[in-house]
């Protein structure tokens, strides 16, 4: 079974480059390959941060059955968002909070989109804010994501960079956030939901504006600044020089890169 | 009597400074006097953006007094609170949202400090966010205060620098929040409700972190931009070099200066 390694809990990834499965593995394959790799950075006793998105689940699904099987012990959870906290509580990992913990050992997380540089965009799933909050104030934070996530700039992958802004007077804001990407012909879409088209609502009460650019918005420190000068916004997507190690699991085995 | 010229839709400022009033001014008699030297910037047509708080109200009342005088017409205005929105209401002024008048002609407003470069904190009020957002895209913006108001530096008063920050986990907030200017002696407070002791609420459901320094912050740019860098943050409370007349009302008369 091609999948057979992940149940080891030290697997030897040179071996697994080097003899790369024979089925053909979905990406959701991938997405557990690299979340079950991310959980070996997992000690006894930790404070972790738990990610929300489809990646983040394996992960915090193989922390809960190495906790009943009792090879992990003393672990606290911190979850982003209402979503893995739901989870997490099924799982029977103990919980706490950022209040209550505000120096976490580990964060494991998945993104929506990886840079050259480790930078990430984050938010699709909407559970931005809590996971920049969460995840900037980790020790280790391991980011893993299937070979298709890696872009050569943010926006590269033609997907949303979002942005959480304040539901008061939203286009206004919407449209100075387009304007502030003009030359990489950005175009900024308010979310909403698929089936009532009502403007999908953050954990926090807010609103997200998708931004789409056709090209590289260059220095991503300058331009998140510039976001957040911005009145009406609340947070943005891009997780700049936050990840620490980057797990990305691809047809032909699995990759760690450290920074 | 003291506040005589106050009907004159023109007075003479230097008639008004070497004659200084005879009578003893109250502080709502100076903040009178800023607001209505404030409103001979208004013309007919104008898009006007409505500030809130006990100085801004008396602009706002001369608006609709000028407006049923037939003195003034084809006002339209944006108002940066509920609570300004129905004072506004009440004096029959226009009114209209940013989303339709993305640029407005003029805005006045007070402050709770005005530092010698025409920075100001603003917010003690809890309406720092729709403001700036307002006061932000105004051609004009009028600063009106009594002279109670000039300090050397932000927070020279002793009294707060407000942020808004979004009510979860607000205590890790307040905390990053006070580590960042520790070095000034930072102490930051949740504001609360006096008779309850439940947190403050904004008009956008968020908390309001009040910041107390003990010394000057330094660079107000920079220091701007790393309360908006920490994630958990809306807004905060400093209005750098937007205000571009500021209007004192003094014990000796009013002085106006530009930028």
């Amino acid at each position: 079974m091609a999948l057979a390694y992940l149940g080891s809990k030290k697997p030897n990834t040179a071996a697994i480059m080097s003899s790369p499965p024979q089925l053909i593995l979905t990406q959701d394959d991938l997405k557990k390959i690299a979340a079950y790799k991310a959980v070996e950075f997992v000690e006894s006793g930790m404070v972790l941060g738990l990610g929300t998105g489809s990646t983040a689940k394996h992960a915090t699904d193989r922390i809960g059955e190495l906790l009943r099987q009792g090879k992990l012990s003393n672990i606290i959870g911190i979850p982003t968002s209402t979503k893995t906290h739901e989870q997490a509580l099924s799982l029977g990992i103990p919980l706490s909070d950022l209040d209550t913990h505000p120096v976490l050992d580990l964060a494991i997380d998945g993104a929506d989109e990886v840079d050259p540089d480790m930078n990430l965009v984050k938010g699709r799933g909407g559970s931005l804010l809590r996971e920049k909050m969460i995840e900037g104030c980790c020790k280790k934070f391991v980011v893993i994501v299937d070979e298709s996530k890696l872009v050569d700039y943010v926006g590269g992958s033609g997907l949303a960079m979002p942005v959480e802004i304040v539901p008061f007077c939203w286009k206004f804001t919407a449209e100075k956030l387009q304007s502030l990407f003009e030359e990489a012909g950005c175009v900024a879409k308010l979310r909403v939901l698929s089936g009532s088209g009502e403007p999908y609502v953050t954990d926090n009460g807010n609103f997200i504006v998708d931004l789409y650019f056709k090209k590289d918005i260059g220095d991503l420190r300058a331009a998140g600044d510039a976001i957040l000068r911005l009145a009406g916004v609340v947070e943005h997507g891009m997780f700049i020089d936050m990840a620490t190690t980057l797990i990305v699991a691809g047809e032909l085995g699995v990759t760690v890169r450290n920074k």
